[in-house]
């Protein structure tokens, strides 16, 4: 690898490092630089400032994510199999890049105007379009329930993002200390049934699934 | 009211409208007791630091909310009712409080050890354990399937949670500017559903709800 390119390489790595580490998106410039072995100068001419270089690590890790999502939804398998497959990828994601999930927060609500239209367009955009797809997918099978696809995005991104986002919840409330594989694995088998069975189309015969909630709302 | 408590009450009601109206907890403090009309030394006095303001203002609200958690408990509803009323009520917090669901983040992620201790006490373990409940009243009714309640927890709170945090996606996504009273009625109305529906006890006989899913995924 050419040195410009290493050192451009290094200074993500070092973000990302800190970023997992410390637990915080607030790490200063000047430890990104340290643990990176360069100057701040270079921070400058590669990404602009430490926003751009953030930007630039989310960025780099969403690219492939969202060439995933494609191949996904282009399978020759039941919808069902894919909303299973893509809730363990998203929960694989997140555990494998720690800071994603912090990162993305932090620059969808902190960001500049500039940062915010950046992670739009390669990541919120992608993910709202792969739901959407997904959905209709399911529908049009007759797997699914005609849901609002807002709703059904805000479900699976808001359950899958509090595994990793709720980290204080898990550690005092249930005393876990870390979401280990484990754990990973149960979520994925119980949030899958959950909400597999809660987006099913109800039989048009025999028992429905949403018969008896209609009967104890009453 | 007496002028110190008076005080103390406008200070909480400042932060309270700047980061509902800035849509960031990073308010400088100065803004903050120049809105309240006080001088920064007031907030030294009343409250430590802006830190304790901001635990304050969380906790003031969070009392109220944890009391309702426990009559909705005490109600003499079936579970699944008393499941839709709390989706409901989650909701409205967000909505009525906007400043609720950043503040909670924040604190959580970035407060300090005796920050996060005190909205550990206050908020997130009586949230926790009334989900636990809420989700063994249901499986002793015969309501729910037992799952973990930590991923009962996770589902709920991380699905209202997007709603709020989510503001982004719905912007740019979905080009929804706010979240109106019209689509918090249907999002209770269908995320309810669609979780009901998930949680729900399998019927003994005729057609199960999951055994589709089950179908689909050989």
């Amino acid at each position: 690898m050419w040195p410009a390119l290493r050192r451009r390489t290094r200074l993500l790595d070092a973000a990302a490092e800190l970023i997992s580490e410390q637990g915080t998106v607030h790490v200063p410039l000047s430890e990104i630089v340290a643990r990176a072995k360069c100057n701040q100068a270079l921070v400058k001419y590669h990404y602009g400032n430490k926003e751009g270089l953030l930007v630039a690590l989310l960025s780099r890790d969403a690219g492939a994510g969202v060439r995933r999502l494609h191949r996904l939804l282009e399978l020759d398998v039941p919808t069902a199999e894919k909303f299973r497959m893509h809730i363990a990828g998203t929960v694989r994601t997140y555990a494998e890049y720690p800071y994603w999930n912090r990162l993305m927060h932090f620059l969808i609500a902190e960001g500049t105007p500039e940062a915010r239209e950046k992670v739009r367009k390669f990541l919120v955009e992608p993910v709202i379009e792969f739901h959407t797809a997904l959905l209709a997918q399911g529908v049009k099978e007759g797997a699914f329930k005609p849901i609002d696809p807002i709703f059904f995005h805000l479900c699976i991104q808001g359950t899958c993002d509090q595994l990793f986002s709720a980290r204080s919840s898990l550690r005092y409330g249930f005393g876990k200390e870390a979401v280990d594989e484990a754990m990973r694995k149960r979520f994925v088998d119980q949030i899958t049934d959950l909400l597999l069975t809660g987006l099913m189309q109800p039989k048009r015969s025999g028992a429905r699934p949403s018969a008896r909630a209609r009967k104890e709302k009453k």
